[in-house]
């Protein structure tokens, strides 16, 4: 057996015990009654700290060090991802890795209740540990890498992108934001405004819907389940994907656009490149690529005209009623609001840069030691001011709202946009490949659109990092311009 | 940190995988889509391989042969499981159990369509199999457990009982049955047949009673939750209890009475000691203990004239019609008819333990080498003539019936009769030392027996063998009279 045959079976044994731990988190979101989550945190810890150990045993560093690959491409590239994945697991000293994952539980804890009542004194001091373990981390992660310290950490979503790539991006989105947000808001205040979809809206009829919905583009439910939660995710396996929403019974937009949304998560794991499955070539090949298929299927696709038109008679179908709120010009102007909001989560595609742009670079600051977690909740409301022109009124509707750096994670916001741009230049790839896309969106057939995602994206697995898939897929690495065009045609062009 | 104390971590960890194991276990039965069972198949061996070596590595044996546990009786207990469990798992060659897992899977979906189709000739070569590598595993651990082959078998179930305890039990029901069923006939042949209950019940309104039963009963929903599966069964760990059942619209009996069986099953988890949780001694002391649990509730509690007297008017009150079919002594002939029947899981309190004493008589036979493989389908004949003088039409209604022997599993056939036994000795106990015990039943009120059996079997994990464990709260070791008692009660007394 050779050391690379070697370090294929024990990368499979990796990911074996990563795919149970993937749905023992569904289960714990989805399923599991609340006197069960004490258990399941030490569950999922024992099976990381086994993980990690298969991960990082001196058989593991031996057989990196000998092993080769051969002549193909994609056991070359998976090859280097193990290595990559090693450095990683080893850089960190365990008892950091520990004190982390204590700092980070318990910070979370505390921000929950902080964020209920607006109190960022009561979460500052969990906060500044996280902060500080963070940068220990990206330290001890940064020269093993050859990264910078944030780089190391952006690496851990999105490998192969930093924030010399993001930042000028960002820089140029803010410029187009600033001249375009004021010309959309303009345009929308000239149109009547969105009649509201009447009624009630059982949850029980909406996750049919949902469920019609989603297996119509094209996930198939012998290898998948949808399923209800507080936060939306996709989760599970790629042969046994979960994805969840949950259910307003006074307006089913959410639903149905957020399981359209986890739906392009759920394709991309199902077309992962089988042969490589459990190998770190056969994953996904980031959280910047994972976002830009699920924008592409509920942005690009699900929101665009034709697919409105041909989903609104099916609502109204569905949910019965006076048909005007379902006219497909009604429902763009309802499902595609442009609002200068507090809140991340409900932004519009134009504004969601923004609120991205703001945490990327608070994040860079507070990891580089610039920014001090008790100046974060002013230096929040000043960018926040600077990029859309509105105050937050407190924290919770500001430096609190989101998770992430209150559960350790710093580096991943970027993803979001990164994902966002593209959607957008896949979605102009394939338009020009695939000579009926938008015709079978009228149709509400998102065949088409998925087959080229298949070929371009979900079949090369990890094999190519972000730009190079992006340049493989539409000619070019990450380019805006396809964005700020889908964007222009979208909200400035009548 | 002694050896004991190395030794109570590594058995956590040990019992943590199992955690996982067994909710991933409940997934792949109750939720998991048909396209992800191969890949759960590997994550549960990938589990199993893991806790296997964590159980079986050098340091363990190491720690094991100079562990003390000092004065207290549970630390004692808990070291002699702990040494119970490593010669369990060492006795067995690795190359062993992996060819039984194989052989096992190999059978098990042969069996499958064999018993659709009613083929033994089909599933024979692959039983012959699976037979000899049992015997090979039995011939194995006996030596190094100091038990004979069967008896070794047996162990992995219901540890401290062996073949010599449970033949004259068994030889003595089987001339209890000769006189008392033809009597229980009789009697039943002169009482009005039963109404069958009317209607249709719709499964939702169905599990909705049947979660009200089983909370009013004492699971805790909150550390627990009950869902559907072809085959119920109790899973999930002890803080988070996962049952299953299967609601036939047509008869309302089959998940009524199946949830609260698998109710006794849940709280015997719920009830164990926390202080000693996820360690040998912590767990339930076996699977006849468990049996025994699942059936006082069942069996001896809510099939009882008081619980029916009580169950009848609200089974009324839910599912409305007439009220006749609700009446309780309607209820207690429909659901406590006797009679000669093929099947087991389909068989009385009274005609089950016939079924059970073939199939112990047959694997005995076996396993010992007494008996081929191409001979069963005739043994099984004459034993079901021999036993309750019916000849099953076909195999599938006769040695193709049970799943169990087609997957590896000898030995496990008498924990249900000696839980059965066990069940009615412990509810003569708890009748004779809780005041209000029956009164309770006529109320629907479980409490004071959970209470009894919290007390006297769930909180003393597996501190004692299973004769021990009925000697302490009894009085006496298993005891056959009382089982006979109940059923001539029942069954033979007007």
């Amino acid at each position: 057996m050779t050391a690379y045959a070697r370090l294929t079976a024990r990368f499979a044994r990796i990911a074996t015990i990563g795919e149970a731990s993937s749905v023992l988190g569904w289960d714990a979101s989805a399923m599991m009654p609340p006197g069960g989550g004490a258990a399941r945190g030490d569950q999922l810890a024992v099976l990381a700290g086994l993980a990690h150990g298969l991960l990082t045993a001196p058989e593991a560093a031996d057989d990196l060090a000998q092993a080769h690959a051969g002549d193909d491409a994609w056991d070359t590239a998976n090859l280097g991802l193990m290595r990559h994945a090693h450095i990683r697991a080893t850089a960190v000293p365990a008892d950091l890795v520990e004190a982390q994952a204590r700092a980070n539980s318990a910070c979370e804890k505390v921000w929950r209740e902080a964020r209920r009542t607006s109190d960022f004194a009561a979460v500052s001091p969990y906060l500044v540990e996280v902060v500080s373990l963070v940068r220990q981390s990206a330290d001890a992660m940064a020269p093993a890498l050859g990264l910078s310290p944030y780089d190391a950490l952006m690496d851990g979503y999105q490998r192969g992108i930093g924030a010399a790539d993001v930042a000028p991006v960002f820089s140029r989105y803010e410029t187009f934001l600033r001249d375009a947000l004021p010309r959309a808001e303009e345009r929308q205040a000239r149109q009547s405004p969105p009649l509201a979809l009447p009624g009630v809206f059982p949850a029980d009829r909406q996750e049919g819907l949902c469920r019609h919905l989603s297996a119509r583009a094209g996930l198939e439910f012998d290898h998948a389940r949808l399923d209800r939660s507080t936060h939306p995710f996709c989760g599970g396996t790629p042969t046994d994907v979960r994805i969840t929403t949950r259910y307003d019974e006074a307006d089913p937009a959410q639903a149905l656009m957020g399981v359209l949304h986890e739906t392009g998560h759920a394709l991309y794991e199902r077309g992962l490149p089988e042969g490589y499955a459990r190998q770190p070539v056969g994953e996904a090949a980031g959280m910047a690529a994972h976002e830009s298929q699920s924008l592409i299927v509920e942005m690009q696709s699900c929101r665009s005209d034709p697919f409105l038109a041909w989903l609104g008679p099916e609502l109204h179908g569905a949910f019965g009623g006076a048909p005007e709120p379902y006219a497909p010009a009604n429902l763009s102007r309802l499902w595609r609001r442009i609002e200068r909001g507090f809140i991340r989560v409900d932004a519009d595609e134009m504004t969601y840069p923004a609120h991205v742009i703001l945490r990327f670079r608070l994040e860079q600051a507070l990891v580089a030691g610039d920014l001090q977690v008790a100046d974060l909740p002013g230096a929040w409301r000043d960018g926040m001011m600077a990029l859309l022109g509105v105050t937050p009124p407190d924290d919770a509707r500001g430096c609190l709202q989101d998770i992430h750096w209150y559960d350790g994670g710093f580096g991943y916001f970027p993803s979001y946009t990164l994902g966002a741009m593209a959607a957008a230049q896949l979605m102009a790839a394939a338009r020009r490949d695939v000579a009926d896309l938008d015709a079978g969106l009228g149709r509400g057939d998102l065949g088409p659109l998925v087959g080229w995602l298949r070929r371009h994206v979900h079949s090369q697995g990890s094999r190519l990092g972000f730009n190079d898939l992006l340049r493989a897929a539409t000619g070019k690495p990450l380019d805006p311009a396809d964005f700020e065009a889908h964007l222009t045609a979208r909200y400035l062009t009548d």
